[in-house]
């Protein structure tokens, strides 16, 4: 709860009024838009994420699964990897993931560095190797080029290709919903029917674990707790890090943020509307049935979520040349 | 050959010195920056090319294969498909497309509006219907608006969804090239072996075909004519649309705008750099071996045909609802 260090001087006049005294006490935070970024790193970073050429076939890029024009998802149960693999897992928003106490539904990386290294040489996602990666940006003499001014080093290796991704990443944050202006004072930003939407988040206990600034994330908890949980899904969560066997079905409490374009939900996907997610969450995790009206309420408030959605320029490539090692899509 | 009536003033000044009047001869003519466009049919059609909800996967967009960070294509041999089917052909780069004398290395669409609704409904390639696109826009209530404000129709129907993403496609040319600065007069934007190459690549036959704006796209051509080529690729090109033999092995002559970064070459990819490309040309085209120093002229003069490349925002896209069909990348 330390966002009121960073408030704009014009926030900090607003918070001398009571309505934003009232608000400044709830336990969601608002998004801070970014502050101290390497500039550099970001935009290096971003031509990478955007590179399909860090796939064994030349066709998966990070934004194929983590699509920023889709809340930063691709919107599918499970994703499709190499070879049209079918994921084991749903793939989680990009967006402010550098809110989450660590990445992965499981928590396996600790932070957007770690994370950034897998999916390039996981065989069901990019099915590429981290040397193979390295060959063909050290064979693009502009990339060879952008990493020598931005990292001030000889070689390429695959700690900066993390780097440069994982600060492009930090910049995905999205401020600004209609929820956050309504924290920060501006009384009209939500309707009656979501205010009364947060009210009942609040009082029936979804906030218990989804709170703070990405509203999740910040926890993991078991996927079923009142109801055991009948998944057809494999993934086992924390347990898989940890060893413990209390640790099963334990997975990173999402967030919550732009929840409206990251759907489906939940860990395998399974459900496919918000409707459905929090009749589900109602009855496994809090023994509650809303009713039809409530669950439109705390809908409704979920939609407030939605924040200003990351703006750039798309991309261009450096082109590969003839030493770059061909995309193998088909072997 | 009609350049000259689009001309700036700033540029007109310039066609009177004794520098431009000269390359004013070439056959080659530069890019016209994009004139006339309905911008509110672009800004829908943009998000329309982004959008894998018009593939049955919800996972394949018209930029998966016509990828603008990358030349407006995949750089692959030949693309992936639905269900990682392997394509038949190479895909064509978007880029500058609206040069074309027809679409498809065939010609079987007469413009960019027949050509777009092709792999949407190509069970090869993205796998859906007309009917099931539509059924999603339908269901999209921000699609919904932005269709009748743009075509003022009650219903969205196929036509005007191709019709928005021809009108983007349109914006997606290149000016600026380094060529067509020196052809307006910059007599220091190309090298001196960069000019070689380009004289070259008129006195040995080369311009016959690839000439004009798009410096190619004007003309059908036989794949061959000099030497037969042994293709390994079931593509007959003309024929297939004409039903003439003489058709048979007639391709749309590529456009060589941004040839650098549109790799590999020939309706079947089978080239993978341009030396290769050069060398092959030369050899089944005007039965003329080119030497290591000529060849490497050519593709400098080449590589000074990449103009300025799509330059906008990433579109953000409006989230399906929960009367949105789902995808079905499985089925």
């Amino acid at each position: 709860m330390t966002h009121k260090q960073y408030l704009l001087p014009a926030v900090m006049v607003i918070a001398t009024t009571a309505s934003f005294s009232l608000q400044a006490k709830e336990p969601i935070d608002p998004i801070r838009p970014v502050q101290e970024i390497n500039l550099a790193q970001v935009e290096l970073g971003k031509k990478l994420y955007f590179d399909p050429r860090l796939s064994k076939s030349g066709f998966i890029s990070c934004n194929s699964c983590h699509n920023l024009s889709m809340g930063g998802t691709d919107n599918l149960k499970t994703s499709i990897g190499h070879n049209w693999q079918r994921g084991p897992i749903n793939a989680p928003t990009v967006l402010n993931s550098s809110l989450n106490l660590a990445q992965f539904w499981d928590g396996r990386a600790a932070d957007l560095k770690a994370q950034a290294g897998g999916p390039i040489a996981n065989p069901g996602e990019m099915a590429a190797t981290h040397t193979l990666a390295i060959d063909v940006l050290e064979s693009i003499p502009q990339y060879v080029t952008e990493f020598k001014q931005v990292f001030a080093k000889d070689k390429i290796t695959i700690d900066e290709v993390t780097q440069a991704i994982a600060e492009f990443e930090k910049t995905l944050v999205t401020p600004n919903a209609r929820f956050d202006r309504w924290l920060l004072g501006d009384n009209d930003a939500i309707t009656a029917k979501e205010k009364k939407g947060y009210e009942l988040f609040k009082s029936s206990g979804c906030i218990a674990c989804h709170n703070g600034e990405a509203i999740g994330g910040n926890s993991f908890q078991k996927m079923g707790v009142v109801e055991a949980y009948q998944a057809n899904s494999p993934a086992e969560g924390l347990s898989a890090v940890t060893g413990k066997d209390a640790d099963r079905f334990k997975f990173k409490v999402p967030t919550l943020r732009n929840v409206e374009m990251t759907y489906p939900y939940f860990h395998d996907g399974e459900a496919e509307t918000l409707t459905e997610a929090v009749e589900l969450m109602g009855k496994l995790q809090l023994g509650r049935k809303f009713n039809a009206e409530e669950n439109a309420q705390i809908v409704a408030f979920l939609k407030t979520l939605t924040g200003d959605q990351p703006s750039f320029q798309m991309p261009i490539l450096p082109p590969s040349t003839d030493a770059t090692p061909q995309p193998k899509p088909f072997d």
